[in-house]
């Protein structure tokens, strides 16, 4: 780990050279990105380097961190929680702002990698990397522009049969663009070109940093859906309708309850009387945790659903903490995927902590439960489309 | 207040009469969203009701919360804070989930009204009272559908001029529109017809309950926009490229910095060298508060820009809460809007409680600070045109 100013940085390249070093993370600024002797320093250095075989992260960045390992080689303050999801970023501020969230939002990570200004590796490099570290189920990609797409696609096109890619894309409009050349000095490409490979190499594209996290945390702590039939079991007859919409929208099938398990569900003597009988299955607002219980139930155990939405609006017969106890109990019985849109508050607070212990994703919001349930359909296409 | 069982509300209503109540709300659940027999009983009420002149909400509602008379005629379990926001709602669980969530977020509303059957008094009814309610600056509404859309969009037009109205339509698709009907027993209506209405009627349309409290927040505590010309200030290159794509999205423009501008802010010796020169304005990662301040008041102090988004990644040298009290100041000399995108997290929590208790909105996620820029720019737009 290199962090001496920028003009003897060659000099300690030299001596790691003559140490036999393999590899470094410069995190000194002041080449590349910064003026004409700051990139003659850089293709000093490289040079060096090269020669002697050692890989070089950066310069210009924050560095590596590992949290299952307890590693932090870089200067961020702290290390985020241990988790499984990969993030690798082009950008140092984004990824200090990153941990800083992640560990008030008990978001775990496995890798955190900062690249700068790529003299040497790049982001596919990463992905290589992340692609086979044990901890990692899921890596995100913070980017701005690629030295080399066609070294991204074919990289990125063998590690998503593996493991899932989120990617986020800045400089997607004329102004982004703008920015980013005036950022980084390089150039950030058509973004048509760039969905492209994306979609090409089986890469899931997210449109803002919460949706690309949000989407990792389902990929991360569920299983793929076999297929896009969703069931939606609710509380709340509003919040049911408006997930009904975002469904829709993409593109995920709601099928109608079957006559069978309505009857079975009529039969338990555990709905309301005016529970509404179809999908999404509203157990009225008063349900407590048996109606969640006898529902989810039959669900899940349908060979109509590959997976289920649950929402929970707070009221006052509602019991939180039984409730999340009840998705974690039939997610493992049955295997299939099963997000939470429990509502976050005061009230269901202790709830939420413990799904999201327990392995079952929660989003506030109903628009973005169905968007992490959609990439676990999504992706289940891609590996089954693979496998063939 | 009635809360007795659905079959002793005519009784109820008859007393209320001879007693010359003016209105009551019926929490009592079991009329003519239940069945025939309460639809009967839902038509007795109201018949006498209506010949003892007495205006009703509900009944199947949570009733009403007015915090600040601290006033919970509803039975939701506690009060949210005290703020500037009406929310009105057809659904009474989505109620209760946002107060749950506003207490845990510290965002306070002026009235929450839960109308649920809307027998008698109906959307349009509670939108004229907030109009002209002294603590309401913002009105948000959520709605499955319209018992007379006529009705709404005169009321709407009325108010619009006076004060923003930020609506959701839950029911957007086929499948949602289908799930209204089994839900409420009344017809979501045509999605088109919908956002012809709103538009018409100069209210914002929301995607969903996150973006609508989103957008209130920043219409409760800004001023709105005199044009569509942003500034973007910025300690993290990679989240102003973010923003500057988000912008572009919502058709806001981002001038480039006047050369006058630029000369004074590098003669300033405030800056870092590598600083942007451009639009977003970056102030490199290193930048401490002093940095924040000369640039902050060279963009609003401009004739260029009609308000600023202030982006905060925590890094090294970023001091948080000096940062907020500049944006506080200077939003107060200039009286431009500020929307601050301060990424939350541990270090940057109290400078962020710091921005909202001084009335600046602050969004962890540039793409919102976006939103709630545009908002303040498009309801600009549409009193200006009014005025006209």
């Amino acid at each position: 780990i290199i962090c001496v100013p920028a003009r003897l940085v060659p000099q300690v390249m030299q001596d790691c050279a003559i140490k036999k070093v393999k590899g470094v993370s410069i995190i000194s600024a002041g080449f590349g990105e910064a003026d004409s002797k700051g990139r003659k320093l850089q293709e000093e250095f490289l040079r060096i380097a090269k020669k002697a075989g050692i890989r070089i992260l950066g310069p210009n960045c924050l560095g590596i961190l590992y949290p299952p390992q307890h590693l932090n080689a870089s200067f961020a303050p702290f290390l985020p929680f241990s988790g499984k999801v990969t993030f690798i970023s082009q950008s140092g501020a984004l990824l200090d702002s990153v941990i800083d969230w992640s560990v008030k939002d008990n978001y775990g990570f496995s890798a955190m990698i900062s690249y700068g200004n790529k003299s040497d590796l790049d982001a596919p490099d990463f992905i290589a990397w992340a692609a086979k570290d044990p901890y990692t189920k899921v890596i995100t990609l913070y980017v701005e522009g690629f030295s080399d797409g066609r070294y991204f696609l074919e990289m990125a096109k063998k590690v998503t049969p593996i493991k899932p890619i989120v990617a986020l894309k800045a400089g997607r409009t004329a102004t982004g663009s703008r920015a980013v050349s005036s950022h980084t000095g390089s150039l950030a490409g058509s973004y048509q070109i760039y969905k492209g490979v994306f979609k090409q190499s089986g890469v899931i594209m997210a449109d803002t940093l919460t949706q690309m996290f949000d989407m990792a945390r389902a990929l991360a702590y569920q299983p793929l859906a076999k297929g896009n039939r969703l069931a939606i079991v609710t509380n709340g007859g509003g919040s049911g309708v408006m997930c009904a919409d975002y469904c829709e929208e993409l593109a995920i099938e709601l099928p109608v309850l079957p006559r069978e398990l309505i009857e079975k569900l009529d039969k338990s003597g555990k709905m309301h009387p005016a529970w509404s009988r179809g999908n999404p299955l509203d157990l009225v607002g008063d349900a407590g945790p048996e109606r969640y219980e006898v529902a989810l139930e039959a669900v899940m155990g349908s060979e109509v659903y590959d997976g289920a939405i649950v929402i929970q609006a707070v009221q006052t017969s509602t019991q939180p903490l039984r409730n999340a106890g009840i998705l974690v109990e039939v997610q493992e019985k049955y295997k299939k995927p099963i997000i939470g849109a429990f509502m976050g508050g005061v009230i269901s607070e202790a709830s939420i902590k413990y799904l999201q212990e327990h392995g079952i994703p929660n989003y506030d919001d109903v628009d973005r439960a169905a968007r992490a349930m959609w990439v676990l359909m999504e992706c289940g296409r891609h590996y089954r489309r693979r496998k063939l």
